[in-house]
């Protein structure tokens, strides 16, 4: 039984993580903190949680994480998150960090993307990046999780294969993706206010969404030992009128003859040893793989082209089933528990 | 051709009544304010303007007003109403209020359920309700008009029939109403945040709905010439994950026997005249009226009880379409134009 | 460790129950039936279940299922469950049954209100009504669990208390009732149709709906006790554009003077020893209970009258969950194994 | 006043066309067909027409098309189209047809995509694309429009100003191309039953959608003055959880150096006579166009290549507004007439 402490528990990245762990019969929550003052209960901030836990949340504090619990998930803004993280660790804590803090390797990349220094760069160095299908191995010693971005592993799911392969160009990738709108987090604004954004669809961030470095850089880091070039993606972000999923779709250009029956073939041989990847002949359906920790992804052969459509659950299997199965191998379970 | 000012031009009304004005020939938009700093432009604030109106917004002046409109249609929160309201009649600008301000005729039942004095009392006794199908006659020659909520319009339409002819019990009626999410304004909040109320419903407000003593006191005006009783409405609103729409199923206890055939004729001669009123054989679905002026109702008898269930668009017939049949009646055109 | 058959495995409610069971310790999934010739496996029914379950169905045969399975549950159109269900048991296998078609005892109702004759009618005597919260003691023993309908569960878990207790009238209980889309079943038809019921509400039914029966039956039993008055309700369901969810909003004039306080309590009191029933201050959303085993219900009084409003999600609290819930108690579990 | 005729009244395509004509001044329904039986009326059709039309269906007979209208409306499937408009056109009347049957100019392209042969060839080399951005000049003298597709005229608008001034590569054009459910038409299927296409989203026809010849077809006619060579696009449509709206985003390499001011001066310029197009500076959404007859586009220049995002509602400007506008064209009426 390993305890575990809830760093920010006030979203929707947290709640679906609590229930994920009351699932999980070797972890037990110790602890949730919120900046709230009134030290809300789980059950006031989450009511879906009722009947489930009792616990009232407190004000984030190291010395109490590090005393109760053995791992701490921090589902805190990005910036607030890299100000916690040392201090955990420093304490023995290991953390699984949700927020984006610890997923750039290079820390001016971060800040020209986020706005701000980083504070801790020598955590950036140490930090695994938790994407357990491409990093299974280096995930269980680990100290520190960057816990991958819902955009970043549904295009770096679809396109590992063949960056890693060497099958593809390079450069000019288009990932046309489309999120629900849970993805935009909690807090109140008029783009996701229902009039506004419900039985409605558009582009957002076009040309600066935060994951493009993201995903370029894993991408990169996969096709390392193939060839040497960088991976550039066109990344272009649509919010969906529903709850969850993201959808993407994938345009790339083969460098040579490719069919449809042997790029199916790549990836579940790819995929073989990954339990929460299915490659499907069908096209997926976001609704398939939502309140899952799937990715569900199929590749087709249009034109000369190769697209791969993909998707999954953001708030699971792009952001808390993730963790969850990061935790699992870090603490010796089955990558599987409390995942299905 | 009237001139016509849109006082509080941000919200869902103002830019619906904005559509139905832009259609009208008789209608021309002269000038729109917002409390806004920047003066924004109307398509800046209600994109889906672009291209048919090129105008900026103006801080609210009643000179101003006065000077270029005859009539202005105030889209204001309630409380900011009385208080503009006066500026302009007193500069013989007639108004057709969309606020609550002028609604309850008794200010101490106002005070009561706005929690705040009212401070036009003069103006209230002045105005006229602007519900055309009970007070066609006294529209024509209003300058203040109180236009009607939303709640308000649907359960009235739906009872007056049987409070004016006598057929029900008038305490202990029930009017369980369902509202899409527009009803509750363009202000970004948890409520209405999509991925809390998409794919919920719940009631809210239970037992202390403003719009209860307005279908109060306009239904025991009603019944007046028929018996001297108050009407009393337990009133429960629930919020629907829709844009548009209102639907109230509402029970009845009836005096004597009654039989649906009867109660369907009855309703037909009451509104032969309303050209928005349809009463319907089938059970009505809100689409049916969404973006129109309709309220679609029908009645049925369930062991004893009388069922009526009406809907309508609650940003049109519940607000702006009815604010646009109060003008049509006030300056002479049919009651139609501009609304079908 | 339980085998089990799904019979009937091509709807909403089998897709749910499966992927209940398949995280269930002690049920093991042996068989699933389908009528479709081509024998389709279960993920291609399903491709949710894709990587869970690798199963294929089979035509019904009674001695196939007794072979390999000790409890069947039923997922069959009513009137093809009282067909299968004889078959099944003279062959030692306990069913739990999700049709209508052993949930009213006397035989003369159900061929009234579903147009054909009970085929079964010493079956009928036998069944025990599968819901835990009233009959916990009944069911360990049962041969035959009539696993009760959505809007039934949802209106019985919140009138029962007070019925119980003596504390309401028992005629003019108005239930008004609100459900999802899957609720309709999975067969395609123009009123469940996305641009038909999307951004659209509307009753249906009204004063005829099968579960008004079953919901007057098991509450005038549930009075018996306390006095001898048969509970009459007239029960409004409607359609909401949402994928899951009943709420109902329920009106009963109370015999007494009674306070929101005292029936919290009353109710807190009577489901003491229900985990999956939340008795709640707040008014609940259906969102809140989505996805999860527990019915929400809250009370208040407004002008004399008691209002209950309760919700749960249709297809599990309301079919699927209370089904393994029932299978629970029958097989020696924890009442909520594999439901948290 | 033009007398008119509507041919296939039954779907959503026809319903939005009838709500449009009711408001245009010049134009009178005289008869509506239908191939049910029973002949019923445009409201038990379409019940959102009650108090608007009274008009009873008719099965389809030319002569008596003929004897009552000028312009007939066709709304039929493809392949009943072509059967109809021949009997139509030998009889004098006008015929704006909303099926693909006289799209594409070159019969064995018709017979590869629809796979059956074309049966009126003379027909498709007369008939006019009736796409009024491009054809506004041949629109007014024909006999015979080809209405254009929905995802169609969204992919033209996009893509016609660079087209014709040769900026871009005439290969390897990316659409990707969201569309909300009502495209699907009114016939229920399990793929566009509620439970299962809301709150999802899903590409489908990936490869092999018939708007992809259509795209193609009239974009090389656009770019024949410049330059020789056809264009060739990758067209994924996706179904899109809402009712209405179609959004593409296109991903193009530019022949040069391109920037964003230039090309919006670009469309600006290209689109200066066409009210229905809107070049707008910030990213559309659907539903700023939904219910109108508005094309929102904007472009983006993003790592070397041109986005273009452009959208419109699929009933209106997509099917039957744009044949309104090409009637007001063919009978002399302002092209805007009816559609603001």
């Amino acid at each position: 039984m390993t305890d575990v402490a809830i760093v920010g528990a006030s979203g929707y990245t947290a709640r679906e993580l609590i229930q994920l762990l009351l699932r999980h019969p070797g972890a037990r929550i110790r602890l949730a903190t919120s900046r709230k003052d009134e030290a809300p209960r789980l059950d006031a901030l989450h009511p879906s949680l009722a009947g489930r836990i009792d616990l009232a949340c407190e004000p984030f504090d190291p010395d109490r994480v590090a005393e109760v619990a053995r791992v701490a998930f921090l589902a805190l803004p990005h910036g607030a998150s890299m100000a916690a993280v040392p201090e955990l660790r420093s304490r023995g804590v290991r953390v699984i960090d949700l927020s984006a803090d610890y997923r750039l390797v290079d820390e001016t990349v971060y800040e020209d993307w986020y706005d701000h220094p980083h504070t801790d760069p020598s955590g950036l160095r140490e930090a695994v990046y938790g994407l357990p299908e491409l990093y299974r191995e280096a995930i269980p010693g680990a100290s520190l999780i960057a816990n991958p971005g819902c955009y970043t592993s549904t295009s770096i799911l679809a396109l590992a294969p063949l960056v890693a392969s060497n099958l593809i160009e390079r450069s000019g990738i288009i990932i046309d993706a489309k999120s629900g709108v849970s993805g935009a987090g909690r807090s109140p604004k008029l783009t996701t206010h229902y009039p506004e954004c419900n039985e409605s669809l558009s582009a957002y961030g076009v040309g600066r969404h935060r994951h493009t470095p993201e995903i370029e850089q894993v991408l990169t880091g996969v096709g390392r030992s193939a060839a040497g070039d960088p991976v550039e993606v066109i990344f272009t972000p649509h919010l969906v009128p529903m709850d969850r999923g993201i959808l993407a779709t994938i345009y790339a250009q083969p460098r040579g003859a490719v069919t449809e029956h042997d790029l199916l073939d790549l990836y579940r041989e790819f995929y073989r040893s990954s339990p929460f990847v299915r490659v499907v002949n069908r096209l997926p359906s976001t609704k398939d793989s939502a309140y899952s920790n799937f990715c569900d992804l199929t590749v087709r052969v249009v034109r000369g082209r190769v697209l791969v459509i993909a998707c999954l659950d953001n708030l699971i299997k792009g952001a808390s089933g993730v963790a969850v199965q990061n935790f699992n191998l870090m603490t010796g379970h089955p990558e599987t528990t409390a995942l299905f």
